[in-house]
């Protein structure tokens, strides 16, 4: 944002604000790591987003499966947010014949029976927007590709090995935060 | 869902395991509210349910209010997840001349320039939907309406009173997390 901003460095003390965390976890964090700021002058903006994201693996395009297009499904498809971090989604499957074989953005909608030709191609992450009662059957399905990480859109508790992580946004349980301040 | 499944109490074990902190984590927080739980025997799960409601103020049914109704505006009023937590999104606006007027479930999306008359109703949450661009125009509409409370899915960093609370959605950023692991 800062860049976008034109601004060109950024100290600790104002990433620290930001993120609501003390100037000194920010260095710590950071040194951890390489640490690639100049004490008493902070941060170059443009090298330290290149620092992270090659920390968090984010500097190559990462490929992702969408599985369950419904009204969920395609709000990502067509969420503006994912080219900022490199992500494409290059496959996208649902069960449902009327909306196989459609197109959303670059994306042809495919049957899910046809998942397994997912294995051939190099996609790591995979992206489920299914019902809940659906939701670990797509799971095993996409370890079984070779997934190895899940953004879990239902909210179904999934039952997967180890080795593959799984991050579960429940908007329900986001929302539900709220009243406690309000 | 251990209710779900019939189990009837609980440890504290248990709890840390599945939320991943320590026992002692669980009991000094709960001891924080009152300690509902019995040494040697655990919580009651449905008391405990109970109880985590009334300390979230989820015990009352809360209303909400979606601006935006796109495909992630669909989705959300269309969410399953909500009654779990006795949310209850009973007004929509848009600004497409063709979405106003439609029913989707109960709610009647209506045109964001009859926003005002929410300021009538008793509505706390406010839930935004819509493009990164219009975001901040809303997110103040919002404010003088009455709304105490944001969930906020656009990418657009809101500047609002600290008396209002904000808790932004990025997919994108969540997604972001995982490259990291895989």
């Amino acid at each position: 944002m800062l860049s976008e901003q034109g601004q060109r460095r950024v100290s600790s003390r104002e990433l620290g604000d930001f993120l609501g965390v003390n100037s000194w976890q920010i260095r710590k964090d950071l040194f951890y790591f390489g640490g690639f700021g100049t004490p008493g002058v902070g941060y170059d903006i443009r090298e330290l987003i290149g620092q992270i994201n090659k920390i968090l693996k984010l500097n190559v395009g990462q490929k992702a499966v969408l599985v369950g297009v419904g009204n969920l499904g395609l709000a990502i498809l067509t969420y503006p947010g994912f080219e900022i971090y490199g992500f494409d989604i290059s496959a996208a499957f649902d069960i449902d014949p009327k909306k196989i074989g459609k197109k959303v953005g670059n994306v042809t909608i495919k049957s899910i029976s046809e998942i397994k030709a997912l294995k051939r191609r190099k996609i790591k992450l995979g992206i489920i927007a299914v019902p809940r009662d659906a939701a670990q059957e797509i799971a095993d399905k996409l370890v079984d590709v070779g997934i190895k990480g899940i953004l879990n859109f239902s909210t179904c508790r999934l039952n997967i090995p180890n080795r593959v992580k799984v991050i579960t946004i429940d908007i329900a349980m986001d929302l539900a935060r709220l009243p406690y301040y309000v």
